[in-house]
């Protein structure tokens, strides 16, 4: 990740973001960016899908999460994100339609309290 | 690559852009994404970086061509693009600050005809 809020850029690659450790707002490490879901006709990234624990990818979780949820944080070297325990088990659960589905993202967003992206 | 046009999706992964194919309007395949740039302040895909050439990646040029100018085409299963080799050729070369510096966005936006995505 480059120290970008420091240097002035406000460009990182895709590679940089994945993977990068993921912490709750206690400095607590709650897991890592698996993957970002982009909007094709916008370019606008929806969807950061953090993996919460697992033991080499075994048994992971994965969460998409608004992406307005998490800030970069220079001084820790990864996002910081106010995201709860308790949103995350109230998320809405995803079937395998859930990247095309309006109303899955709409409540998802409302879960999380985050304005909606396509708007 | 999801079929995202043609289910209605428009939701694709950063997995599903990276190392997707790009094709001229002529369907000749021209090179493949290597990775994204994302603008952190608004969440926006600012830059597809296309390698061009090479052999196992050696070799390969990297050319960072605005994402607006590349479109998902379901029946290629990969990228179009408008972009011409006298484009890529008068490209404004980059050095280490690149992907800090508007005036090198301006000018490469500028060269590639495409509407500033900061606007």
């Amino acid at each position: 990740m480059q120290d970008s809020e420091a240097s002035g850029h406000s460009l990182v690659s895709s590679d940089d973001v994945v993977g990068t450790e993921v912490y709750n707002t206690s400095g607590e490490h709650i897991g890592a960016i698996d993957h970002v879901m982009i909007d094709k006709i916008s370019g606008k990234i929806a969807y950061a899908v953090m993996g919460f624990g697992g033991v080499l990818g075994i048994g992971e979780e994965h969460y998409p999460v608004p992406w307005a949820a998490l800030r970069y944080e220079v001084s820790q070297g990864g996002f910081v994100t106010d995201v709860t325990p308790e949103q995350l088990e109230n998320a809405p659960r995803r079937d395998d339609g859930w990247y095309g589905s309006r109303d899955w993202e709409i409540r998802t967003h409302d879960n999380y309290g985050i304005p909606y992206y396509w708007i």
